[in-house]
This record gives C-alpha cells, structure tokens and sequence, in this order.
C-alpha cells in the first residue's frame, strides 16, 4: 500500500518529487532539486514555461482539470505546488489513495477561498480586520457600508487584482459580480511578512520578519527589505503571530504570511500564501538556507535549515515597463551586474508586457543602509523594455 | 563577419553559450546561466552526465575529437569548457574562424601540457619549484636524481593521477614510460588556492586564500578553509602572484591557482587549472559572486563581481567510500541537514566507486572555528555507498 511506503532516500535516487506548476517560483525550487539530484517531474499549460527546459519531466496540462491533475499525481511520490489554483478535488482523491501531497488539499482549499481564509483566522483568534462574506454583487449591494473599505474577490485574485479599496457609493459600480468578500481598511505603518517552514514531525521554523517599502507616491510596493526595520518587540509579535498561523493550519511546507502593522503596533493578517513567495527572494543570496531549499526540506520531513541571515538583503521585483510589449530586452544589465552584491534574476520569460514580473534583483550588503542606497540605484538603473515595438 | 559580432544581450535572448564538458563543474555552472536565463548547449560523451537533463541542449560526443568539438562550436556564439582535456586543435581553428574562445585555445594549450606549464612560469617568472622535462621514461633514467623527488606525466593527471613521489632508484620502475616533468620536493607548510577572474576587458579579481588542510595521517586533503588560517602577509603575497600568473597567460575566464607556503613563507606556485575548481566550491554559499556566476561574467567580458565573502566557508568532498561499488546511497543525509549552515551538493552520479567524487558540502558559519567544527562532524557522518553491493 503506497500509504505506508516509506520513501528513505532522495537523493540520486528513483523518487520522483511532482511539482504542480512550471513557472518562476518551480524554476527557483529547480535549483535546490538540482543541487540535491532529486528527480523532477513538472506540470504547466504553458509549454515554453520557465521550468520547461530544466526538470527531469516536463507535462503540459491545464492545472484546473480533475483528470490532468489526478494523472499526473499518479506518477509521482510526493506532490506540492508552486502555485495555489490547481485543482484540489484531484488532491484530495490523490492523498485518500496514499500520495503525500504538501501544503495539504484542506490548507490549500481553505486558503485558495479569500472568505474562508479570514474565516479560519477568526476561529483561530488570528487577528485580522474585520470583514463579511458575500455570494453575489447582488447580495453585496444590501449591505449598509462605511466607506473606504477593502474590496476582495473571494478566488483568483493574483498580485493586487481582484482587490479594491471602495471610497464611496460610486466606486460600488466597478466591483465585479463575484463571490467576494469586504474589510475595514485598517491604516497601518509598515506592511510585513513572515515566511514560516513547517515539516510532517512538526518541526518549525520562522525566517526573519521583512518590510514591504512602497513608492511614496505611486503606493506600489519598491523594496523587499530584510530585515525590517521594526521595533525587536514588533517583529518577535509578527514572527510569533505567523507560527500561530502555521500551526492552526498543521500546515506541511512553506507558508508566507502577510501582515500589517497598525499605527498602534498591532499586527493583523492580511492573507497567506501557502507556499515559496516574492517576499522570500531575498533569502537566495542572504540567508543561510534559501526559501526554495527550506520548502524541499519541508515537503520531504528533512530537517528544517538555519533561517537566519548571512548579510542584509533587499528585493527588488523587474517586471515589465509600461508602453512596451514583445521580444524582452533587460537594458542597462551591465551596469547593474557593476554594482557590489547585486544578483539578477531572470525568470525566462521571452516576452514583456506592462507589469508583467520578468525577474527580480537581490543586493546584500553587510549593512543595510548601504544595501538600500545600491537597492535604490539599481532601480533607477535597470529597465525591461522591448526593442521589437513600442505600445 | 562574425568576429565582429557584438553580442549585447546575453539574456532571455538568441545567444548560445557552448560548454565542453557535462560534469559536476558544468552541473553547478548551469544553475547560473538559468539563473541569467542563458541558453546553454553542452557537449559530453556520457548520455547521463551530471548536465545532461538540465540544460537547454545537449550532445554526446567525444571532447578529445577533432571534428565533434569542432561541429560542436560551429552551433555556439561563444565557447568555453568545464574540463581542459578537450581538442585544443579544433579551439585553435574556431577561434580563427572568429569564435570567442575562453579561456583562449593558446591558454589551454600550454596549461594542458605541465611541462608547458612549468616553462611558462620560469619565463614569466613566476616562483615555482625548479623543474626538468622529459619526453619518455628512457630519457628520464639517463639522469641522476637526488631523491626524495616529484614526477609527473606531462598530460592527462587529473586529481593526483599522474603524480608521484619518487624516494628510491626502486620507486623508479613504477613510473610510466611517457612525456614528464621531474621536479625538487619543496617541503610545505601550507597548500593554498587562490581564484582569479579575468574579463576580456582585462578586469581582474581574486578570491580570498583557501587553504587545504589534510589528515595528519592519511595525508588527504580533508577541508577546504576559506579564509586561509595564514598571516595576512602572506595571504597577500599569495593573491599578488596569483594575480601575475593569471596577466601573464592574459587569461579570460576563471584560473584556479595552487600553490605552496614553504617552510620559509615563500610562496611558490604548483600548478593552474583554466576553470572553475574545487577549491572554489565553497564560494557557492560563502561568498558575494559565486565562482559559477564569476565564469560567467568574465567569458561573457560582464563586470566582474565582489569576491569578499559574507561568511567563513569549508568545504568537504563527498567521495565513494571504499568497498563500496553500484548504486549510490547518501547515509545520514538527515544528520548533516540538522548542522546549521551545512549544504550538500549531489553530483547527480547514480554509480558510487571508492574515491569517485560524488559531491561536496559546505559549511558556513559567521565563526571559522565553528565552521571547522561542525565540518569534521559532517565528514565524520555522511558516507557515500551503496547498499547492493559491496566489493
């Protein structure tokens, strides 16, 4: 019976680790399965991506579909994500049969639905801003507000889409006709996140807290800022609080907790990630073991690595400039690669778009000022256009 | 005409890097030109070496033929190797042809050869230990020794083949009847490495001293230490010839330089390697610019990047124990995992065999001394075997 196989060496060996979806976060985690020669097996729709050339197997195949999934799973030993909108009925018939299947089908069903998300963080005592649930627009617009509020899609929302801050009766009409739920807006100094490791002995792990910088006037995220230039007291909260968060979930592999901290130093959930995340990347070059390296360790009950870090780290994200489509060109990557510490990162997408994210950049740096003056001057530096066409 | 082909983007775009030789050294280059998105093509005779799955094209073919490797860089837009055991002829008649070559096919030929080498160095005047060539055993014996000495086939030696310590007239019949150097045995204090990068613009960076220490016994390299336990005088007469060697061969790429602390605190230079190395391995965690992602951006004439580590690095190989022959088992993986700061690289080699070098480990630490300590509890715990069958 395949549920009590017990799997006792990974490395150079016959098992073979199934990675739902080939994008980025699967290329980065290609790199740790690459250093520990643990065959990768890979399913993605698109066959050009980032995955597609580096795995042991690549699979093309919708991930919302029952019977691409379930196939795919039965080809393998052990099963995770790298995304989280796959589909879970083909999970949880997959772990009934035996498959290990990490983070967990319940996890991922709980956090993939934005209303039962912050409905287990209230049965948890998990605090977050209040909200209410709603089926429909229509159900929705019987609800009496207090303007602004936060706007959620319940599902499928990604980096910012599906999430509305509602000023008044006029902005009701934009939302669309979905389930959905609303928040109080909550003001806050710093946005945070906690990255948290936790393995099938239950051993866990918390990497140190980091502070999301935004743009002072464009409100867009700039900075991924390891670490955080908090209070000790502040982070020892955060970091306690994303612990809590792992361990009502039971959760097997990594999970990203995003935060806020208030003005009176409260911290509050935003959301969750139920795997490797953008505010990890910093980890590659600056902690003792990388995000990627730690969900491996994780997903496969090894033990947990030193989340600690070896210098300061900053992210910057390289996504694509507005008013170019096509053929990517990274400009100005000679002059970044001159600056001390600085670490692109490609994803291999062959085509930019407007916002489109194209690769990151790490800077670390023994100290963090310095760290954030190069960060700043790689920003200014570095642009993903097209040469191919200008729209 | 292709010569004057100016590549300027090296990313996500058309430009093929060729690299002869599919093994370990390959395998951990590849992670940096995914890393950078480079579309990499590798030339090896083994259908499962280490590179074979894992890079965007693959041959199979012998490196020492003329016309594989010479077919081989007529598919590229620039060519470099992970191994020196490769036709020089065909590199020769490439780069005639326009092909950028690096290390440069003159570079090769001379290293390749250690009588090459040893002239090379008395004409540039680099310190090494006096010499004498040889071109068969018969010549060889027409001379008087004064024993104990060093000889050592002028081509192929790879890890201490080739190599010998000659005590006796009886020791002499040992020796294999092939072109040969004989040098004086300079007794040591210290065997230390020193990595240079070279761009084609000429820029230029050494890596800190490492410095091998051995078993006091077995006299086997067992750790090797970065930064060198050695007085900061000598670390920087050590950096300062490694400097010189790598100006003199005006090399392009990475040039791994060995070499002796005599009892005297001279230093004096034992051979160079035209690549990334081994004792380079421990940069992948320990340092800034690993010495993968340094190759890469010296061949492709990019700024070189810092070489300052961000902590204390050791590294041990991972060699077949003895008795030991088939399918390869890590034992107590999971007790090295549980050491902070220690990261196993897998070669991907399926068949262990005594002494084949299967992986490494790092160790980092911000603490040397505790880096040396938790890296004799690494090699005391893993042991590469097999379990089907013993020999």
């Amino acid at each position: 019976m395949r549920k009590h196989k017990i799997v006792i060496n990974y490395f150079s060996s016959n098992f073979k680790l199934g990675v739902l979806g080939g994008g980025q976060l699967g290329k980065m985690l290609l790199t740790e399965t690459q250093k520990f020669d643990i065959y990768t097996v890979i399913l993605d729709s698109a066959a050009d991506a980032p995955c597609s050339q580096i795995c042991n197997e690549f699979h093309i195949g919708n991930l919302m579909d029952f019977d691409t999934v379930y196939n795919f799973g039965k080809k393998v030993d052990l099963l995770t994500i790298e995304i989280e909108h796959v589909n879970i009925d083909a999970l949880f018939k997959l772990e009934e049969e035996g498959l290990e299947v990490y983070p967990q089908p319940s996890v991922l069903q709980t956090i993939q639905h934005k209303g039962r998300q912050k409905d287990f963080f209230v049965e948890n005592n998990i605090p977050t801003s209040p909200h209410k649930r709603f089926t429909s627009k229509e159900e929705l617009l019987k609800e009496t507000f207090n303007y602004p509020f936060v706007w959620k899609s319940a599902q499928f929302g990604y980096d910012g889409t599906g999430v509305k801050i509602v000023k008044n009766e006029n902005d009701l009409n934009s939302l669309n006709d979905t389930d959905c739920i609303i928040e109080d807006l909550i003001p806050f100094k710093n946005e945070l996140a906690v990255i948290v490791a936790r393995n099938k002995k239950g051993d866990i792990k918390t990497y140190p807290v980091v502070e999301m910088e935004f743009h002072p006037e464009a409100n867009q995220v700039e900075y991924v800022i390891c670490p955080a230039r908090i209070e000790d007291s502040v982070a020892k909260k955060a970091r306690e609080i994303a612990l809590k968060v792992a361990e009502s979930f039971e959760h097997i592999g990594l999970l990203a907790v995003e935060m806020f901290q208030t003005e009176n130093d409260e911290i509050i959930i935003n959301e969750v990630a139920p795997r490797t995340h953008n505010s990890g990347h910093y980890s590659i070059e600056a902690s003792y073991t990388s995000q990627f390296e730690q969900h491996v360790r994780s997903i496969l009950n090894l033990p947990l690595g030193a989340t600690e870090s070896k210098a300061a780290g900053i992210m910057v994200n390289l996504v694509g400039e507005e008013g170019f489509s096509g053929k990517v060109v990274y400009e100005n990557m000679e002059e970044i690669l001159s600056m001390d510490g600085v670490t692109p990162h490609i994803y291999g997408k062959k085509e930019t778009r407007p916002f489109r994210k194209m690769g990151h950049v790490t800077i670390v740096n023994d100290n963090l000022d310095e760290a954030r003056k190069i960060a700043q001057k790689v920003k200014n530096t570095i642009r993903v256009i097209s040469n191919s066409k200008r729209n």
